[in-house]
């Protein structure tokens, strides 16, 4: 059409993802569906959103949980999350916060503060595909965070100058991370600050998943880290995003990010420019509902998610054939798979869908520079177990047939 | 901060308005405010809201209104929006609409899609403030829109390339302008596609004010104009955003884009990467309301606002004094004042709320140019009349004494 061709330039950067399309056919019957990263929608806690909008929305509230409202996100909630952060070790004030919709925003917001054509953004392969389509339309070159030990500051440096911009930030999800599950241990972090101070760059921290552990020992934040070097949030260049979408409800879109007071001024006026604010009525009810059952809410995540992990841990040993591999996830929502060379995620995805009635998300989109195609990502967290094992014996199946052809 | 370093070009264009930290003052007792351009909050359909967000959220249904869904939006809002753009004269499908978290937002994304550094957007002097906020990201060139009669489609395009891009779009409100109240004659509207067709640029039709209208006759949208030159919407140019934030409520965050399928898909990608989807359950709830009672509630809307525009209207005629002239709208939330020459919005800003304790909108900051010191923007929406008459009563007095200093 004519319009297209008067398109910005980043669009060309701005894809449809034919992995998208294809799980828009997802809807069979008895399909099994390892692909969406979603919560269980029967675990939201429907009952305590009725009654906190119904509340907000009496003839004294409603005034203000209709009208407009400031950039910044309700003070109320701002000041639950600085608590929140304070028990994870990162001490902040609500001027250190701003709620975005959803952490999804948070990550487009970074990218259109830091990011001009050609900078670098440091990123693992794989990383969160939803992070490089945010990024992406700030036209950025991508480098490999975790390129093994052979890559020094100098190394990242030069070849971001060489891209024609320097290294803005390394983005990250330290725990549990979208796609792999994996979590980044104590010592890696602390390499990531150093590498960070010597590139002088920011770090993405994406909190998604903090809160959804079901073994193993919490790991400190990031910025909780730098925090702990450095005396003050002030001080840090570690830029932490959470969301309520993995707890509470990610139909709601809220999320919020936690940053020295500079970057949450100048983030205040990208999303003042970009939606005004986040929807005020969503922002009342959820911290109703945080401030007076988050925890007890997440306890009972914890308990159902980690049941299902087990499940599919399990599953896993007894029906993967030899050559494949996985990830051993502490929390999160996701197991990654890696399966013997030349298997390919998409055409297995096809031959899933179609023989066995399984489904899940092929692993190469979620490559910066396209490689992958032999891995697979299984979510656990929107089936009951008996579903998952049934599941994850046919993935067996499936691989059986297509590495014996 | 070093942060700050770090931040891209465009947060050079993304800086904090002098406005808007003055009018955070507006908190005073007594105030009698006419700045911000906000609905009068006894008006909003707040018990119809909670009805429908407590119908979202029985246990039947709650599953769905807590879930993610798609970035395209709610399929039954998109239908009934349908429906009411037909009544328009624009006659389209869903695929033609895309839900926005309010129209800010499809102003961002419109910048976002279209502008690359240095392309030109033509705006009115005086025009909407947060369009050229939400624009100012992608680092646009703007010229004037509405500079009068010696201005054709190559002079434009020469002034567009010499600026380094090409005029990729014209924005506008056509009906009662953000800050002028000013509507745009038929006329005025088949020049602009005309413009358009010459300088083969779209046209971003701002609509957030079309329903309310007081007196006078209805003008056809721009976008309805086009499609009966053309026939169909797909054949288009224009893209007209519109908004419930006017009409139902600004706090939900909800409005729509409705165009040609190919400038729609590429929205939906664009949003996909931005923020995912707006709220599941604000655009369910909004749906039921809208269904329900959107004529109805507008028609109250509009014999509240008309009294308030009228009472604004005779009370300038009694109060202000000779030099003084203003904007006659027939809809929205504004009237637009001209001082004499000399006379400085800002100034008399600080001086309406130190002396009289009034507060208004300098005119300066609608002006791309920063030209206009000698304008203020008065919004009679969310006060009654009483307060109106008193509130310009106190405006002619401190014209007066300014006038004679």
């Amino acid at each position: 059409m004519f319009l297209e061709e008067l398109f910005a330039t980043r669009s060309s950067r701005m894809t449809a993802s034919e992995i998208r399309e294809l799980l828009k056919l997802l809807d069979q019957p008895g399909l099994l569906s390892f692909a969406g990263g979603i919560p269980d929608p029967s675990l939201f806690p429907a009952a305590a959103f009725s009654q906190a909008f119904q509340g907000a929305l009496t003839p004294e509230n409603q005034a203000a949980a209709l009208q407009y409202s400031v950039s910044e996100g309700y003070l109320p909630l701002r000041e639950w999350i600085a608590g929140e952060m304070a028990k994870l070790g990162i001490s902040c004030t609500p001027q250190n916060i701003l709620i975005t919709s959803g952490s999804q925003q948070a990550l487009d917001y970074l990218g259109k503060l830091f990011l001009s054509p050609g900078d670098t953004a440091l990123v693992n392969a794989p990383t969160y595909l939803g992070a490089l389509s945010a990024y992406n339309a700030y036209e950025p070159n991508y480098d490999q965070l975790n390129s093994g030990g052979n890559r020094d500051a100098a190394s990242y440096a030069k070849a971001a100058e060489e891209a024609g911009g320097r290294v803005k930030f390394a983005y990250l999800s330290p725990d549990f991370a979208n796609p792999t599950g994996e979590t980044m241990p104590q010592a890696g972090r602390q390499a990531l600050l150093n590498l960070a101070e010597e590139l002088d760059c920011a770090v993405i921290e994406d909190g998604a998943y903090q809160a959804l552990r079901y073994q193993g020992e919490d790991q400190p934040p990031v910025l909780a880290l730098e925090i702990a070097r450095k005396g003050s949030i002030e001080d840090c260049r570690t830029i932490y995003c959470g969301s309520f979408s993995k707890t509470l409800s990610p139909g709601l879109r809220l999320g919020w990010v936690v940053a020295a007071k500079p970057v949450i001024a100048q983030l205040v006026l990208v999303k003042q420019a970009a939606d005004l604010h986040t929807a005020t009525l969503n922002q009342i009810a959820v911290h109703q509902v945080a401030s007076q059952e988050f925890e007890g809410h997440v306890a009972k995540l914890r308990a159902a998610y980690g049941a299902r992990l087990d499940a599919m841990l399990t599953a896993l040993k007894e029906h993967m054939p030899k050559g494949v591999s996985w990830s051993s996830p502490e929390g999160g929502m996701f197991v990654w798979l890696t399966l013997p060379r030349g298997l390919d995620g998409a055409d297995l995805l096809q031959q899933a869908l179609k023989r066995h009635s399984i489904a899940f998300v092929p692993g190469q989109a979620f490559f910066a520079d396209g490689s992958g195609s032999n891995t697979l990502r299984l979510s656990f967290s929107a089936l009951p177990e008996r579903d998952i094992i049934e599941g994850i014996r046919r993935l067996g199946l499936l691989l059986r047939e297509e590495m014996t052809d």
